[in-house]
């Protein structure tokens, strides 16, 4: 069982969630300028899971790279985080629909919370599976990012029912933490492209 | 013509169509957290058919690895199966929008056997072309899986006008049963590329 | 320019297509067996329209196998294709919301005529590109399948207004005419594929 | 990080936006064949809109042809360049309910006018990371295409206000004018897959 398959499925179904969110966007009703003012929160918020899913895609293109081989509880691990990832979609509709409701951005943060967990339990699967003296091990490292992004969705649910913003800044941030491209695993994908090719020429 | 034709198409329009469910979970009509309520149940079926399709997506691969060589034949059991597949979506919507009517879990059942049943004739159709010597032939077995799974669903249609959970547990017992890889298949596949491997380095 | 790109796309869009269909596919209105009845229809020309599109993914296939390149012409000619493939959906759609009604039948056959005619015009794109002496002419030979497909669907047109099912028919049997795989063309790429492994091999 | 993975996540999500405008044309009210006369601008529009992502495609994968890597700034690049394209749909679906008002038509022009800024940016992204003695420099010149689209949709938008049909005739003129291949690109492509053809040889 090779890492590709899992890779090409998460790919499609991620591009299609990316996609489908597109489909809330409905024009507005009236024909005018003044129009369009209702679906300027709508389109903030199908921003924000426009970048969330961009970045679940990326990291984890990084982290498969890493990769060496996949078992059955990673093939879990990974369906377990789409499925979370597949309601982004439905909870960014429903904040949409309930502006100012503090109980959608909750939801919209436990949907975020339960997403980055699984994230991190199919890095713990994968290092389970590879062992801590492996190139993967390595490059996850302490895997601080994760940790605090758990912590910062954990912090962020129950503090959208004090201020919706205050919630909202929180999941703003964590997409900008996680945007950066994890240098650790590039690092290390570099590292070992470069072994690759030197292999080849010896 | 390959098989890595039958392959991307498949994967295709697979992954639209678990991707496409989540365009039935509309958001909650209320704003609160009580309003979630009744969203559980479409939810779970969601889940389950999400978990049906991503293990028919992993047995087609695994099935694929094995495949030496595709005919016309092939090609109409392939595009069957994908056929009572992409009913998944409708059957599922069904069974929510009537909760605790026996019907819709019946259909459910007839949709996932018809799928079953169209599997089973992809893998007839594969022995076919590849022949009884073959390293499809020994990877498949006597293929009791496939077998079980269709009488256990052909006693989950008249037993959902018994008890619908009857019915939904013969679906989700199968779901568990289908999920665990073919190891048959997988010791096949990882046998062959390590045979490829040393005719490379021959 | 290679037709690697070219193919993708079409292969994307092919697959969003075929699936998208599905979308139409509503749960019924009641919970008993009785309302699956005014569903099946539609379930039909759901099916006329899956398989009509398969035929264009895998024809579209076997064709761009036998091309060794591309250019601008060949381009807009496969993009004009996929414009009139698109428009299968909302066809189908129409026939459905019109059970009976003579014109949404017709309709559905200009659609059909006019992709079967832009598929035709990009045959001879690359007939034009490729020149009369190449393996792709040599394949395509005097391409009466598709001559006469176009005329067939020109009859079935006007026919809609004398019959439907008449019509319909037609629909059906162009459909088993091209669903079977175009032999001369396999027989090229066969060859061809024969050749190029006896190339590497020298 | 490869430019492979920006490509395939960029066609995925283009192939899908391309598709999904076909669910906005929803089949006519009536049967008969006076019923299609409603159809045609809203088919009119969805074929420009077609037409413009399929260029935006093209050039996106002429122009990543010519890229050796990519960095953290492409990557933003290009997903602000995918976000403005997302919003082609909804942009196209309010200029069909709103048949003869200006201001969707403008509110059109400025989603066209953001992507082009949007892929403006990514050459710019691009270029500053290659440097002014690359293929890629060499291949984009003086970028007059690129500057002309802009300034075209720049003057559109307020001229929309006078005549709509000035503006949709400066969408077309430039969706014209991209059309075409950029042979700037694809003679610098040429010499590469030449020379590089060469080296394996040598």
């Amino acid at each position: 069982m090779t890492r590709n398959r899992l890779e090409a499925f998460s790919d499609g179904v991620i591009a299609i969630l990316i996609t489908i969110m597109v489909l809330e966007l409905r024009p507005p009703a009236g024909h005018d300028l003044r129009d369009l003012a209702p679906l300027l929160p709508r389109l903030a918020s199908y921003l924000l899971s426009f970048v969330f899913l961009a970045i679940y895609w990326n990291n984890h293109h990084h982290l498969m790279h890493a990769v060496e081989r996949v078992n059955g509880r990673v093939l879990w691990a990974n369906v377990h985080l789409l499925f979370w990832l597949s309601l982004v979609p439905v909870a960014t509709a429903w904040m949409n629909d309930a502006s100012g409701v503090p109980t959608p951005v909750a939801i919209y943060g436990v949907v975020l919370l339960l997403s980055g967990a699984a994230y991190f339990l199919l890095t713990r699967a994968l290092l389970a599976l590879h062992g801590p003296e492996t190139r993967l091990a390595a490059a996850l490292g302490a895997d601080w990012k994760g940790k605090i992004s758990l912590l910062a969705y954990l912090a962020a649910v129950p503090l959208a029912y004090v201020s919706i913003w205050l919630a909202i800044s929180i999941y703003v941030a964590v997409a900008v933490l996680w945007w950066v491209p994890d240098r650790r695993i590039e690092r290390a994908l570099a590292a070992h492209e470069h072994r690759a090719r030197t292999d080849r020429a010896a």
